[in-house]
């Protein structure tokens, strides 16, 4: 028999994503000038220290480290986490699970929550990584409209009382991929419809350090009385990416649960990399990098912000107070999509906002990504992508 | 609303995995020797040679490393085993995917293949940690028996007729949990039946490379013609568990689904780790290391089944070529459980078997692991289980 009859699971039918990759595949070309990933900046990445620590924790503990793992992490980490979670995030730690990136963590409360049919609220837009992944659960995705101070409470309210979700989805810190930012009153409401409703909250909160203005705001967790808030934190943004090493911080009988769902994912995340993660924040080393890196990063949105300003009328963009992206409204008509395709023959590339939706549309909308391109790459890129525009405004 | 009325997937209706975490709780304790898990020995994790390989790479590419990567794979990785699998295995590599274990390459299988009520054949015993993954995915286990020369391929063959399965899980090289090993014309059987029927073999192979006695045989995945058999194999147990580094091979379509899947499983695995395992293998450390560590196996092997020839009569076991563990049946009427709580009283452990079974029964057996404990432990720890055996044996 062909292997091109066999079947294919069903949660694939409706699980493609071709499009991004394809963008991705282009941006790969040398000489682009890309504003379409969510890449930290090689400047940020710290490869000595990283040397530096992998050395010495291997040659410390080798044993160990190679060795079998626990589920449940790496025993130094987690306890380095147990004590960092509440100084620095401001939360008690019922229980904590670290995983394999924060995407991980998606997974795992997707397995140990969603039958097939469940509804999951998530903001419009959203990061596209994990709509991906629900969709794979085969989840119903239920959008709740964000406003300028992030999700909209009296929609989300609605959606909590008429639909019975299983859980909401939000990234409330500089949002992926809006930038926005949900108020402290909005983020205390969340925490009590979710315990009022009985639905889960899976508060993604990669970009919390990466603040350049503004005070930072407590964690939606720490307004959850009742265990509904699941805090998934990731180390991507503020050390490595390529590491790999998220947490998840909840109540501790759905950690458990995620913990057995664990063992027949990968088993444990790999030691080495929990292990240099951890003397990372032992070492004290965290929060100098976080405002080195913050002040690079500020600089590079600051520099975008103004190229923006010059853009004609009609275009309008968010103004974000931290993290990685900014979005642009262009005038109803303009196709984001095409204009893609215009600006990769000039070298530039970009996210057609129309991904980020669960249920499509907004095709004048993208989404714009400042911290890895330098500032004579975001000037040059924002040009082209200023004319652009203004030409396709002409044709409108 | 209180937390506790959370309801779960139904996925995990029937995973409980229980009994074995208790186990491994018990053998945590100082001074247990323990024949229950599956650790290399640490005498043959390669802790120096990992710390200057982790350095080094981090060194040389610590910008590459610890950014974000591509899900199919680290590139000088990929490179290499493209070259290292024809090389060592015997077989073209149509797609391969590096994975965080090959725990992960069962997960994505099924990711990718199973709907809820799939038939899967398992081994009839077969590893504990993959079946627990395909119940999580709500597939219907269905057991194919084993011979002395690995699984009964006439059964096989009616299975595959009357239940029309999706997958066929295999460990065909020094099996865990008995150490049986797939003679050549039954590998040649398996891989026929497979493109006949139309079903996928997931060929798990984590232990070829520790053989003690007799010649190599061909992969399954060598024999297959139309592209069914997917090899899975891992860095484990010839470099390091901890390091969560695997591959699998197989047909590009089907690679390319559980690459989609693994977008949202962990998005890539970690950079370093799968580094370090692409330096292993070009440095040309591997060969030698795996002949010091099947050394050091064999003797460990040897002395626990000459321990066993003095056990009374009525007590049968595995001679296996190489690998992890050996196999023992009891008299019927011997409960394994029983006489695990005795054995821990005496500070020794081991797994019961019925554990290993997809549909339980068979009390009378009990898996025994040599690596993780010394010649002198071997020793120690098998004139108790002797002992206790000769015990149980008079009682019935």
């Amino acid at each position: 028999m062909k292997i091109d009859s066999l079947r294919y699971a069903s949660r694939f039918d409706h699980v493609s994503g071709s499009a991004i990759r394809e963008i991705f595949k282009v941006i790969a070309q040398p000489g682009m000038i890309s504003f379409a990933g969510g890449n930290p900046s090689l400047a940020a990445l710290p490869d000595a220290e990283a040397a530096e620590i992998a050395r010495d924790v291997l040659t410390e503990k080798g044993k160990v480290i190679l060795q079998y793992g626990a589920t449940e992490g790496y025993a130094p980490l987690l306890e380095t986490l147990r004590r960092w979670i509440p100084e620095n995030l401001g939360f008690d730690v019922p229980a904590v699970l670290p995983v394999t990136g924060s995407t991980q963590a998606m997974d795992l409360l997707c397995k140990a929550l969603i039958n097939p049919g469940d509804r999951i609220i998530v903001e419009n837009p959203s990061f596209l990584g994990n709509l991906q992944c629900m969709r794979l659960y085969e989840a119903e995705l239920v959008p709740v409209e964000l406003e300028e101070d992030g999700l909209d409470v009296n929609h989300l309210e609605r959606l909590f009382r008429e639909c019975r979700p299983k859980m909401l989805y939000t990234i409330p810190t500089f949002q992926n991929p809006t930038g926005r930012t949900l108020s402290l009153e909005k983020r205390k409401k969340v925490a009590e419809l979710a315990a009022e409703y009985g639905v889960i909250v899976a508060e993604d909160d990669p970009y919390r350090d990466l603040r350049y203005r503004g005070e930072k705001l407590p964690a939606i967790k720490s307004f959850d009385q009742e265990g509904w808030v699941v805090y998934l934190g990731s180390f991507s943004k503020i050390i490595s990416p390529g590491m790999r090493v998220g947490y998840m911080v909840g109540d501790p009988a759905l950690i458990r649960k995620c913990t057995i769902g664990k063992q027949s994912s990968d088993l444990h995340t790999a030691n080495l990399t929990q292990a240099i993660v951890d003397q990372f924040i032992r070492r004290g080393i965290l929060p100098d990098h976080i405002r080195r890196i913050s002040a690079d990063y500020a600089a590079q949105c600051d520099t975008m912000l103004s190229c923006l300003s010059s853009f004609p009328e009609g275009v309008s963009y968010t103004q974000p107070d931290g993290g990685l992206f900014l979005w642009v409204d262009l005038p109803e008509g303009i196709d984001a999509k095409e204009l893609l395709q215009a600006a990769i023959e000039r070298k530039v590339a970009f996210v057609p906002g129309t991904h980020f939706y669960a249920l499509g549309g907004h095709e004048n909308t993208l989404r714009l990504n400042f911290s890895a391109s330098t500032l004579p790459q975001i000037q040059q890129g924002m040009e082209v992508l200023r004319d652009l525009v203004a030409e396709a405004i002409r044709k409108l």
